[in-house]
């Protein structure tokens, strides 16, 4: 198991026994989800924003409009937190103190860098759609070099990360539990749906196989 | 319709057609989720981190241990940024470069306080609690003093705020309609399952009615 380096930055303090810094899981957890949430500091205010991502390796893509206000503070900052997080379910104990979610989020530190290159850009690209449903950048009118040249695409690369995950049921004091309090877990799952067509279609054109797949396996 | 006010801080400068300031419907967006993201200065880097919350009124309440790194970072601060997104689809396009999503996301900027008085502390944390399933509070122990003063609850008072929109179909070129791409929408939806009780629950207690509810509601 390759593990993220544990630093004061990524250390998990509260609950940490639900704390990973196991490489995989973070890959997993940041692969699972589509959007992110990104961290910013502008005019000495902290902000927060979500966006879409895509990750391969140990760096995350993110992508914008050239004067995205987040995507250039990031790149003066040089730096990103990002957070990614899935909820699994609502966990409701006997007691208030002890209620809960079961979840799994990811903590990102990275180091950020504008892509210059044209070849590595369009990769990214790529990597993000793809990330959105595997394999649809095939199925896909490419950019072409105005909407190429008008987009911002930063990497973030994982300079540490950390994951934190709770995925049980409730955990109340023993005193409590022969009491006559109901203590159980609501499950929660973000699902999709079949694919709604665009209206305006040229005749036989179809739904790729690459989205019937894809709704397939998270419906 | 009441309004917030437009600031450099609050205003949707990417894609202002899908901006709105209306409080009714930043309130709704803000109590349809669990989880928000919270940023936060730590030793001069933006950092983010999920949490569970809960509104009333233009307040924001979260809690957490006392010794919470993110919460202490926002009293020293004194103000927050808060996201909360829900994903309702993903836009896919003929062109890649139109690849979207729908969304319905707020970004609250506050003030930051420590609820010091006891009354009001356990009315926010009546709040949380209910904000996870209306009316629960009732069913539970609620905190015992230990429970309570291990509690630190943080009111952030909306002093501005956005919401972001977007809850359409694709928006492509013109020049594509007629090029043999497929182009639709994937819903996503985040949906809950019937509640799983507890194994260690004595004789005779049922799911409580809150929690039915909730679940029919949400499914």
């Amino acid at each position: 198991m390759t593990e993220y380096k544990v630093s004061a930055l990524n250390k998990v303090v509260r609950g940490p026994k639900r704390a990973s810094y196991d490489v995989d899981l973070i890959n997993k957890i940041l692969d699972d989800a589509f959007l992110c949430h990104v961290a910013y500091v502008w005019n000495d205010q902290a902000i927060v924003i979500p966006t879409a991502y895509a990750r391969k390796d140990d760096k995350i893509y993110i992508h914008g409009s050239l004067k995205n206000r987040m995507m250039l503070s990031l790149l003066e900052a040089g730096k990103a937190s990002v957070s990614v997080t899935h909820l699994d379910g609502l966990v409701l104990a006997r007691s208030a103190f002890h209620h809960s979610a079961n979840y799994r989020s990811v903590n990102v530190f990275g180091s950020v860098r504008k892509i210059e290159d044209s070849e590595e850009k369009m990769e990214a690209l790529k990597c993000i759609l793809n990330h959105m449903v595997p394999g649809h950048w095939d199925n896909v009118r490419h950019p072409n070099n105005k909407e190429f040249n008008a987009t911002l695409v930063i990497e973030i690369s994982m300079d540490t990360a950390s994951a934190k995950v709770r995925a049980e049921g409730v955990n109340d004091e023993l005193d409590d539990h022969d009491k006559p309090y109901w203590a159980g877990v609501i499950p929660i799952k973000q699902v999709v749906f079949d694919a709604v067509s665009d209206n305006d279609l040229p005749k036989g054109v179809k739904v790729p196989q690459a989205v019937l797949e894809y709704v397939e396996k998270n419906k």
